[in-house]
């Protein structure tokens, strides 16, 4: 079990929005579907406006000394399954290459499933790719279950 | 293929959260989390009230002679993932038992998916349990593939 490093965790703003991107950019899976350019494409800060206006979307960042080194988006769901308790879902968890193994996805997790629970949500969902084994081993970790199958439609 | 029966799907009302409720708890998974009564428990129309406020959330009902024979809920995310695309999330697909076989989840999800592209969401997501076998073999028929692990964390 590698030290944990506590972080500082806040809402991100919009000049985080090229360092969320190249960490959402530096993965197997994410890299092929960004577009890393100087300045960044406007559709990224189009939807950072989007998700900042959007009283149920959290998108908050792990800064350490200064620095931004990990992500996550937290939505809260309004619906009526389980006698009308909202549901959390945690997306785009991201942790900087060179700040692995040092806790810092856990202590995002973490914040998420407080946040989520402070909402008054009893379901916390989300999908990782069958490849992200450790991702799996991650989440099951927490005390999440892998009860689900994540299906997806690209168009 | 069982014949298709056209049915109207429209935004769900506050006097449809009774039908939808007995659909969602018509199931060996949701039954065990409805609490059917009469007169409803609050929080489902205090959820109601809450989605129903929510912009990018939507409730459908599928109609057959004014009767509401199926539901949906639609989510449109905004993210930085995929260059800042929207991404959907579909939950609470149900038909009520009486007509199934029918083709009206498929309506219900093929206007989901039409929504999803109106909306400019680049990807759609849902979770599905993975004893809903058949499930997963009506939404890979659409389009869908089993690519993630869906992963849940009940409080």
């Amino acid at each position: 079990m590698a030290a944990i490093s506590p972080v500082t965790i806040r809402a991100a703003r919009r000049d985080d929005v090229g360092t969320i991107v190249m960490m959402l950019a530096d993965d197997p899976l994410g890299g092929a579907r960004e577009r890393i350019e100087d300045p960044l494409p406007p559709s990224y800060y189009r939807a950072f406006e989007a998700l900042a206006q959007d009283p149920n979307i959290q998108l908050v960042v792990a800064e350490d000394n200064g620095s931004v080194i990990g992500c996550l988006q937290l939505c809260i769901l309004a619906g009526l399954s389980s006698q009308g308790a909202s549901r959390a879902l945690i997306e785009d968890v991201r942790v900087a290459g060179h700040c692995r193994s040092r806790g810092i996805g856990e202590q995002l997790v973490q914040w998420a499933l407080a946040e989520a629970r402070a909402k008054g949500c009893r379901l916390v969902e989300l999908l990782t790719h069958h490849s992200r084994v450790d991702a799996q081993r991650f989440y099951k970790r927490l005390g999440f279950q892998s009860s689900h199958v994540g299906m997806t439609l690209r168009f």
